[in-house]
């Protein structure tokens, strides 16, 4: 007893197929789009099309960048530290560190993590140009900012292994309870992390 | 320092202008597109681009239709029961029905409430058409289905003052406690309503 006009369950089943969209979302956002101003679906419609087409890997860092761009902004960007380097999963990735203003140095995307589970190996991750970017520059110290997780401790690991014999510096972000966050909601292994973290007032 | 390739941060602001999807979201569904197969975002792209183009408005019951379509399927269908109308919100409101398969009569679609805040008057609903219906056609029954807020209820209302005349029932919806639902988490407007329209066991 299908009721719905093709149309509108095409785009139910196209918002349905993206992460975090179930079929009451998908069907309120198109029935919003429905009643919206004809510019709002055709401009989604038009950066949909724009994006593959328009957007290239940084050859050095593997961040998004424009097609026609040789390096990404932050690779080209001389007044950025050369001697330190942010290991993140994602592209997204970089973006959120970046708003916090906190890193200064460049980044490198591995575009995953090692999990043996999902059957995703180092060969798989931008790794070897990593271990390559480190092998010839003056880098001194590797932040590995993936994900607090099994498997990005795992790639942490083993990312510190791959390049210790250069005599570079391979640090991880501390874990601890988040700012702003409340104690009687973190999580056992959180609070465990917290106090061996804990530190000297001064 | 922005730090996104502008087709990166178009695709994030389209999605930030649905509801319910706030910048976090907005970046997240951007990334995941890159990620995902070209198809994915080329098949929501079409269907974006076809939602309007295709689709139309039911010269009755001002449900969504297919733009060739004379009236929609529930208008045409002879098997739907003739003597029962049942008025919503939105078309989303049709569907929502629909699929609990408990209603075989038609419907009536007001686009909207009453809203005096919002300076939305009768003349912005298909409320004219509505009481036309009701006078020339052989309806017994008006089942007012707008949401259980202020505005629904007030528009009720102002539906059973145009159509009484006609020597129409005029229904609105149960209120009380949701099937599966929790006394304990309901809210007291909702306990109020549940205990004023308790029934008999039998």
């Amino acid at each position: 007893m299908t009721v719905l006009p093709e149309p509108i369950s095409n785009l139910i089943q196209s918002f349905e197929r993206l992460p975090g969209i179930g079929p009451k979302t998908a069907s309120r956002l198109a029935f919003f789009l429905l009643r919206a101003p004809d510019d709002l679906s055709q401009n989604l419609a038009q950066a949909l099309l724009a994006l593959k087409n328009t957007t290239g890997m940084c050859p050095v860092c593997f961040n998004i960048t424009l097609a026609h761009q040789e390096t990404c902004d932050i690779c080209a960007n001389p007044h950025r530290d050369q001697d330190s380097l942010c290991i993140v999963e994602e592209p997204l990735d970089v973006l959120m560190i970046e708003q916090t203003g906190g890193f200064n140095g460049r980044y490198h995307v591995l575009h995953g993590v090692l999990s043996p589970i999902e059957g995703i190996g180092p060969e798989d991750l931008k790794l070897a140009s990593l271990v390559e970017r480190v092998r010839k520059g003056d880098i001194r110290e590797v932040i590995v900012a993936t994900n607090p997780s099994m498997e990005g401790d795992a790639t942490a690991l083993y990312i510190r292994q791959q390049v210790s014999s250069y005599g570079v510096r391979v640090t991880r972000l501390a874990r601890g309870l988040p700012v702003g966050g409340d104690l009687e909601y973190a999580d056992q292994n959180t609070i465990l992390r917290a106090l061996a973290g804990r530190q000297e007032i001064i």
